[in-house]
């Protein structure tokens, strides 16, 4: 299927980029909180931001720095505090932060991304930061990516890091990628970030739609207890370190380089679902026969967004009526005569139609998956189909556990 | 402000209407489980459904009877089996189900409406209703309000009931209404079914219009975990048995009419809210400010929707960083530096800045709403301001508690 391969090194494995993550002091508990992403040559940049109204000052930094120009060479993450509903004041320190950065790298600030998570109304410590700063420069290496990895992370229970490798010609072209998130509430924190670095040669313009495109496909079809953070960022980086050809429109190649990236966004995505709280497995909801694609994703985003649905899969319960439920609300159109439903290999509903299964089988399938090896075997698979249409789309969540609920509601402060 | 107060005898307290409540062996408990509501002339019938794709064959039935002819005599109200993803033959029970009460009332198929709650693909215990229908009938009183409102709940802990009475000239006119639904999640049902009663006269288009803006907002504004059921039912009768002027446009009684029902929904929608599963306390958010009516609803809602905002209540946790992030995301456009927050009586945010404030003190606002007297004093109220527009908006849920999340992740069938 995939003309690609997994290989080892993360964000660092594409040619021409260096990383690095250390402990600055930023979070209370000292465990790594400030991560570097480095280019050694200007890289197209690209970004998809949080749409919320109420958003980080890096996150309008950001945004402003890649209109005027859409490259960078470094990106500097802070785990700790999200500078988020901090005014005027959130401003300054980002201008700052990309100002230090870019003196100790002795480039443009200009070039300088930002993204923050950890606590919203609190600025960042800036003079941790700014001390932290030449250290984790001169740390930076090709091997740093998966340092950078963990500095990122706040309440995951593990390092989110991939790289995919293919061929064009006999030149090869890698993605790398590093995400943190942990996909369900958080006392105070539920950032999704994910940065993405690639070797290929692209267009400007052509990057970022295939960047937003794979999002649409990958974190925008995750669901995140439906809290949308101030702080979500993906930035992807394309430096055309590989040498390879470059891709400047519609084509095979184009295609190619796409399907790599979306897939990069798609494990990241799917880690990020697998972390949350307490969850005991990953689900992945697969409609087709919808009359488009956003259609599809749309029905695939409800049903594993659906608490009935989790919390079913949490107590091994094929819940048929659930899923069916899920999809008639999805705010999209079909016919209930039309309803397929498949947890599986069991066939549960047809034609709208609720079928005899062996329902003590059904819930042993579900027991499996929460005892598989992690993102490999841990999947419970709902396949939906919704009629004749050509729309396919896919989501992913996790289920809604006791371990979950009990973090949370006991969190007082 | 209102110029109504309320009275006794829920939905039989409006003049022609009586009611009665049974158990006809539907549920496997034995409780009450099946209600009917009856006018003693044929009365003006407005009804709002669920929008899923996925319905009950109660909702086709009723939605097919109001548009061939808005008026009824009856409704019959089953508790036990939900009779949706039932197919053909849950079209056939249905039917069957008005021919049968209509036959003992010796009325016309077409004055019967029907609601049905329950397990999903269940159908309805048929031989059991129709056993019943003789005795419900002949129970039927003027003083049944109440055993009607015990009939139609499954897993609520209380029954739901109130009628307002004000007076037009020196004549009274009443409004009545029961509902039942939990608000979050439950095993296998989450319909919300509510039923009112009225003795004014008004013309059958004005009736649906005023319940259709009614129903948007109070029931289309409580959040019920998100999962809209396959039976959602909201059905309004008005007999004229007031014997007041008729209400067919414009004027102030249609306005004070309006405001009564109005007032009756809302009641209803809090309860349900309220009854939510482990719920501590009511949570009301006012927003103001917005654009339009609509935008400042939309608000309302994503607020009181918001995993993270429950769960912050429940803990007794004034975070108003989550109450930003819900706005932020609602998906209205409004500037950040406009936001305001209001917890009580403790501002939290102006200017879209972060205030200072007593944090033990709104703390403890939390845990007295907690301990308040049921739909009384035990509402915690959030005001959110988004700037300078004259839309203003409500909406109702419940905190997220250990109770609640315990229930739901240790079911398994």
């Amino acid at each position: 299927m995939s003309d690609w391969t997994e290989i080892s090194g993360g964000i660092t494995a594409p040619r021409g980029y260096k990383a690095w993550g250390m402990a600055a002091g930023l979070k209370p508990s000292g465990a790594p909180d400030l991560a570097l992403i480095l280019s050694d040559v200007d890289a197209i940049a690209a970004g998809v931001f949080t749409t919320s109204q109420v958003r980080a000052a890096c996150v309008d930094y950001c945004r402003q720095q890649l209109q005027a120009k859409a490259s960078a060479k470094a990106i500097l993450c802070n785990a700790g505090q999200a500078n988020a509903a901090t005014g005027e004041q959130g401003n300054i320190d980002a201008i700052e932060t990309a100002q230090a950065l870019a003196e100790a790298l002795n480039i443009a600030p200009e070039s300088v991304l930002l993204a923050s998570t950890g606590v919203i109304g609190q600025r960042i410590k800036m003079d941790a930061l700014k001390a932290a700063i030449p250290q984790l420069v001169a740390s930076a290496s090709e091997s740093g990516g998966e340092q950078a990895a963990r500095a990122i992370i706040t309440t995951d229970l593990v390092p989110k890091s991939i790289a995919l490798e293919t061929l064009f010609g006999d030149r090869p072209v890698r993605i790398g990628g590093i995400s943190k998130g942990s996909g369900m509430i958080h006392p105070n924190m539920a950032t999704m970030l994910a940065f993405v670095t690639c070797d290929a040669v692209v267009s400007p313009p052509l990057w970022q739609e295939m960047l937003s495109r794979a999002a649409d496909r990958s974190f925008n079809q995750i669901t995140v207890d439906g809290d949308t953070s101030t702080n979500d960022t993906l930035i992807a980086l394309a430096n055309g370190q590989s040498r390879t050809p470059a891709i400047t429109g519609k084509g095979p190649e184009a295609d190619r380089l796409e399907a790599m990236l979306t897939a990069v966004c798609e494990h990241l995505a799917k880690a990020i679902a697998r972390d949350g709280e307490g969850a005991t497995c990953l689900i992945e909801v697969q409609v087709s026969g919808a009359a488009d694609e956003a259609d599809a994703r749309q029905v695939a985003k409800t049903i594993v967004g659906s608490s009935l649905v989790k919390s079913a899969i949490f107590g091994r319960d094929p819940n048929w009526g659930r899923i069916a439920a899920a999809a008639g609300r999805a705010g999209v159109k079909f016919k209930q005569e039309d309803l397929r439903i498949q947890l599986g290999d069991f066939l549960l509903m047809e034609k709208g139609q609720p079928l005899p299964f062996d329902r003590a089988a059904a819930s042993q399938y579900l027991k499996q998956a929460a005892a598989g090896e992690y993102l490999k075997s841990d999947t419970v698979l709902i396949q939906v189909n919704l009629g004749n249409g050509s729309g396919v789309g896919k989501a992913w969540g996790c289920d809604l556990s006791y371990d979950y609920v009990k973090i949370n509601a006991e969190y007082t402060t």
